[in-house]
């Protein structure tokens, strides 16, 4: 929907809630789509939008897939203070993984009142889904899976689907054996053209890709952008089928994931920004700059300590944001080819070494052309004198190599330790480079100007 | 499939290769998942990889599922040489809209002699696909849709559809009615649940969301996550429909986005630099430190122009890099939230002068912070010079305002030009705010060490 029709949602809605026209309100909750409904009710006041919803919950189906497409981290203060017995029904709609989500966002004391409302069928899924962590296959897998054993027809599979209740999304028919191993898969256009009287076990395909629960949920993007799945069978470490990823789900997460290692090199936390209150985006942002001013105060005493030979030769001062700063723009590239790289899969940590010294070896041949115009630009900005161009060169050259060595191992090495690549190339990496290229430069002006 | 897994592949073809076992090979070929292959061949020596190319010819449905799998910006190297009569099984069976990716990725003349050799139901689509710009739908659409008249039975529709030989990924069945308008959209799973003897019309859902040809891809992307979709018809100006764009390829564009922008942003160039080579990753990555050393030399003749102020009071140098590298990294941190923003659907240009705003707020609010640290650090570290203190921080305050300032309206008015906003918050913006930096932080100076 285009902004200017989002807009026009909003508007409509807030003027309903006002002139308090319930029935024209049901009317619209009832046309437009939940996504749309869903954003537009982040938009409106707090007041209004929960007079939208206290409406909504009259039309649990609607409200569920509302509640679903609403940012999630948002829902507690949409939802905060109706009973558990009122939403009960809409949990009920919701699909597991979107409703073990939404729990795992809201208060524990509110999310178990909820749960305990349920049913038990609808809450075990639930309570089930909540104990695999948030970024693995099973933190993002549905247990609503469709499968069918594989001694079945064709004919009778096609029954159990019509009589199916959940399962929205089915595109794929999972096989099970009598254990609930997986042993296959077809597609719901196979089970149309093959004779209704085919075992399904005769025509599955029984090389099926699927992964284990506890697999992180980037190699599972990775694994489905690869194949083109539509979705991905989850099994335990027996084998049994125990849920399902479908692309709506892996959409999410390459969204997020993206999203989560740009805020983190740029120093902005580890979540999306744009969805944080001033306050929140405040406290998210500043301490990898307070971080940023102990680096560069270090940095400054490092510069005072050489201060005789500014005063010695004053120019000096003027060449520090150059090493420094090329140096920064090295050490941002290699980092960038290494987080991504490694997101992307074409990268991986048994390749340290390799992959360090491609990088040192790519930057030695930028470094060496850098170095031959740097050198002829300080020696004219630099008052024609030769020793200073020479320290200026010879210290970027360096610290430029120091950049891209940096920039490559520390995320890496922070990938093998189990921590987050780009969460150790944020501002910090930067301040790091500017500090060792401070040295540097003040150790190659020392040798080359005999101070 | 692991990595060890994938070097046992790729070790398999080579000793195969060698021992030129090519019934082993072809064994090898026909067992393994296309996926899989393309991979290994990107990592054999070209001479190899064309044996196995050759081999594959003889499977043309393997060859162009391979194909349509490899890296396509390499396939000129593996295909060059090959006549077009021998690749014209091949295309025949890619997807219409992979053919025109891959025939664009070609050398033109190579590209028109494979297109002449295919047969013009084949070479018609991909022609037509060939006009769109890449990075529209209609660049990412395939031609091969499952359309059905709309007055047909779901009997009769369940027929088509068993006859249909193309159109594999079909999981919606768009309706059309005499005029190929598309006037509505059934599941594969709804048309097996109605009585036989329902016309679609009957059954189908007639708000059917669709995108016009002409539409951006990001566009597309945002709409498809927005909305959870499978697939997504395109339509003509007319609302004739036109084609489809499924899941997988806006799965590619996401990541292809996101990586673009990472690497505009670090100064890498538009594509995953990862896939180059040596001399071309060098040649990507020379542009931006180049104009950095144009930047960063300015700022070296402005310090110069200040130096009879350090020659006073040299410890003036000592604080450069805080009030720059500060600066750059709030900058980097507002580029970062608007270039995510716009590609996330979360911001757009109509919001210019309040997302600067807000930004400036935020910063105005974090520089507040930090100048209190700064004052008091810079004190202690300069020497218990309080106008010397005084003159960093309430620089370092006014050019981290100016950081966010630029940060935030360069890519929002960048992307109103219709600029990439990525492209211009490179390694340019972050070199803008260094020279301002300087420049900010001397006149602060001269204000308040009165030299």
């Amino acid at each position: 929907m285009a902004r200017g029709r989002q807009q026009l949602l909003v508007d409509t809605l807030r003027r309903f809630v006002r002139r308090g026209a319930s029935t024209h309100l049901e009317r619209v909750l009832e046309k437009t789509r939940a996504e749309d409904i869903a954003l537009a009710l982040g938009e409106l006041p707090p007041r209004e939008s929960r007079v939208i919803f206290t409406l909504l919950l009259e039309i649990p189906t609607r409200a569920a897939e509302v509640v679903a497409a609403y940012e999630h981290s948002q829902l507690e203060e949409l939802m905060t203070g109706f009973d558990a017995e009122l939403l009960k029904p809409v949990f009920a709609e919701i699909q597991s993984d979107d409703a073990a989500d939404i729990l795992a966002e809201l208060p524990p004391e509110f999310a178990a009142s909820i749960l305990e409302a349920l049913e038990d069928e609808d809450s075990e899924g639930i309570e089930e889904l909540m104990q695999f962590a948030e970024d693995t296959a099973g933190g993002i897998m549905s247990t609503e899976v469709f499968a069918l054993d594989k001694e079945l027809t064709a004919r009778e599979a096609i029954v159990a689907l019509q009589e199916s209740e959940d399962a929205e999304m089915v595109f794929y028919i999972y096989c099970v054996n009598e254990e609930g191993h997986l042993v296959g898969v077809l597609s719901l256009r196979q089970l149309l053209t093959v004779p209704p009287a085919t075992q399904l076990k005769d025509t599955m395909v029984s090389d099926v890709i699927s992964v284990p629960v506890t697999l992180d949920q980037e190699e599972v993007a990775r694994i489905v952008a690869r194949y083109d799945l539509l979705a991905l069978p989850v099994v335990d470490e027996f084998n049994k089928l125990v849920g399902i990823i479908t692309v709506d789900d892996v959409i999410d997460v390459l969204r997020d994931e993206a999203t989560e290692d740009m805020m983190l090199m740029a120093g902005l936390g580890d979540e999306d920004i744009a969805l944080k209150s001033t306050g929140q985006a405040i406290r998210a942002r500043l301490p990898w700059l307070l971080a940023g001013i102990v680096g560069l105060m270090l940095a400054a005493a490092l510069i005072r300590s050489f201060e005789h030979k500014i005063e010695q030769v004053a120019a000096l001062a003027a060449f520090i944001p150059v090493v420094v700063g090329l140096s920064g723009n090295v050490g941002v590239q290699s980092a960038t080819i290494v987080v991504r790289g490694l997101a992307m899969g074409q990268l991986d940590v048994s390749g340290l070494v390799p992959a360090i010294w491609g990088e040192v070896k790519v930057v030695a041949a930028i470094a060496l052309v850098c170095a031959f115009a740097v050198a002829g630009i300080s020696f004219l900005v630099g008052g024609q004198n030769w020793q200073l161009a020479a320290a200026v060169t010879s210290a970027l050259f360096v610290s430029m190599l120091f950049a891209a060595f940096v920039g490559t191992a520390v995320p890496l090495v922070s990938e093998r330790l189990g921590i987050d690549p780009a969460l150790a190339t944020g501002p910090v990496l930067t301040t790091s480079i500017d500090l060792v290229g401070v040295l540097i430069y003040f150790l190659a002006a020392s040798a080359w100007l005999k101070l």
